[in-house]
């Protein structure tokens, strides 16, 4: 193995920062995945910091490259982190850390570039079968401190271009009349009300927000990983019925962004949140919410449907970038 | 000029198949458009029976091939007219016209393929100028019979990617209280209410009626080409308002689909609909539409939007598909 074959890796969220060390072996094409060690972001000033921090408990044998996939939008060498305001500049990293070269992806583009390595059962469980067809694009969604939207659009060359984009930011389309409450009840705050307004951390808490107050009282103060990990071992029926109401509304966007993309080639669901509720999954709505399209249901009926639980798939994707 | 130089093309919607003979000439990408004949769909019992009538029409010197374009899904060789409930049959077609090849694409597809070729202030006006990142998709929709939507992705070798979608089944989103309001009362109709309930021909006498009946009167009976000419005309003052909900939902959903495609390379609107009321996008909150979209408005603002207004458009796009 030489130097030139292992890299670090990095997939800097809103909330945490997860480092690792991907190697590349002979004829492997997925990158092993290993030292990964994960920093929470408000302990550091920036994504410098957070390197160097990584870089220290590597000790020696340090790569001489960096791939690092940043919540938000970024060229290959210069990028900002939305949530953070972090503004990256990856030759300063690079000066700064003495490493060889530094290069940044979008992490939903880093997660989309991973879907076509990770492996069923491994890195991934099939919410619906479908007929995935390898010509067709495929859609890699997610949310997070954010809703981060990708695409994969096939080569013809056995490849992919990969397309980063803002859908996150999509009016929100309720659904039902209790999806209609709550939506004009944001509105009353944001103003404008995107799918990322509910599907996001906050947007968790958003909705527990608005149950606690219009559907009977509980405690309104719990934060989105509360309310989840309550909503995941049952007996708090407010968080229960927070994380049924966010489930629907994936399934209902996934459905929405799959026909724009015309994702006929499958949809991956990712990010920081729904691993942690997979067993929330299979009795919510989300199945049901993503087929019910009108006309085009038999359309969106053919998609398969997976949800990525490897934590480290968007350090696979980074790797591969 | 040889025989291989010409074919013939044709975009057949909902309504209308339009007919005409592509000429490509040496040194010049985008080929020329001809002996153009439109024929109402609803004269003939098949794409094959109007193929006929044209090339009867033509007389001598037919071309040796088609490049159809049809409003449904297909693949080169077989494909469905949704709206006509045609199945066509590519070979079936060459073997009854005793033509050399004949091959379908997607009519939004098409349209596609002909925006990179496309001559703005002859083929299209600029209604938003923005910065187009040439690295960056595509976006291409209008409504017509119904609402196309396709997107082109950089190929990295100065040509493009062309995907065509299912994205005007995609829920609406309400963005006022009028919109609302619309939107439940055709859910009591339609069950499912996508943007393409909204965006087609229909849509615009859907618009029209709720108008005339919670809007204060009106002849409740006008065609969509009837309202759409009137509201041109102005002094009817329903079916202009009509026009201008029909055009704010058009800039929504555009400003929808650009983020969930990246489409940073620009949007490009077309169809049967938008030329016949261009006139009215200017006054229209269209624009206004397109970029309001909270914490990503700069993001759109980017965005240039332009409108194809070329008849032959399409033809284009299946000459070099």
């Amino acid at each position: 193995m030489t130097q030139t074959n292992r890299c670090i890796v990095a997939d800097i969220g809103g909330t945490n920062g997860r480092f690792g060390i991907a190697t590349f072996h002979e004829g492997q094409v997925k990158p092993d995945i290993d030292q990964v060690i994960v920093f929470p972001c408000r302990e550091y000033d920036s994504l410098s910091q957070m390197l160097g921090a990584y870089i220290e408990k590597l000790g020696s044998s340090v790569p001489r490259e960096a791939k690092l996939a940043i919540a938000g939008p970024t060229t290959e060498k210069k990028g900002r982190l939305t949530n953070l305001g972090w503004e990256v500049d990856a030759d300063q990293i690079a000066r700064t850390h003495g490493l060889e070269a530094v290069k940044f992806v979008n992490d939903f583009g880093a997660l989309a570039r991973a879907c076509p390595f990770l492996e069923e059962g491994v890195d991934f469980v099939t919410l619906k079968n479908g007929e995935a067809d390898p010509a067709a694009p495929i859609s890699v969604m997610g949310p997070g401190t954010g809703f981060g939207v990708a695409l994969l659009v096939p080569n013809g060359h056995g490849g992919y271009h990969t397309v980063s984009t803002e859908g996150g930011f999509m009016a929100f389309a309720p659904g039902s009349r209790l999806e209609h409450d709550l939506t004009e009840h944001l509105r009353t705050d944001l103003g404008y009300v995107s799918v990322e307004s509910f599907l996001c951390g906050e947007g968790i808490a958003r909705i527990y927000r608005f149950l606690v107050d219009y559907g009977g009282g509980g405690d309104r103060d719990l934060s989105p990983a509360e309310i989840t990990k309550l909503a995941a071992e049952g007996g708090a029926p407010a968080c229960t019925r927070a994380v049924q109401l966010f489930l629907s509304i994936v399934g209902s966007t996934a459905g929405d962004i799959a026909l724009v993309h015309g994702a006929r080639g499958g949809v991956f669901l990712g990010g920081g949140i729904l691993p942690k509720i997979a067993d929330m999954v299979g009795p919510s709505d989300l199945l049901r919410r993503f087929v019910a399209k009108g006309a085009q249901s038999a359309y969106v009926e053919t998609i398969p449907v997976h949800l990525i639980t490897a934590e480290y798939a968007a350090l696979v994707g980074a790797a591969v970038a």
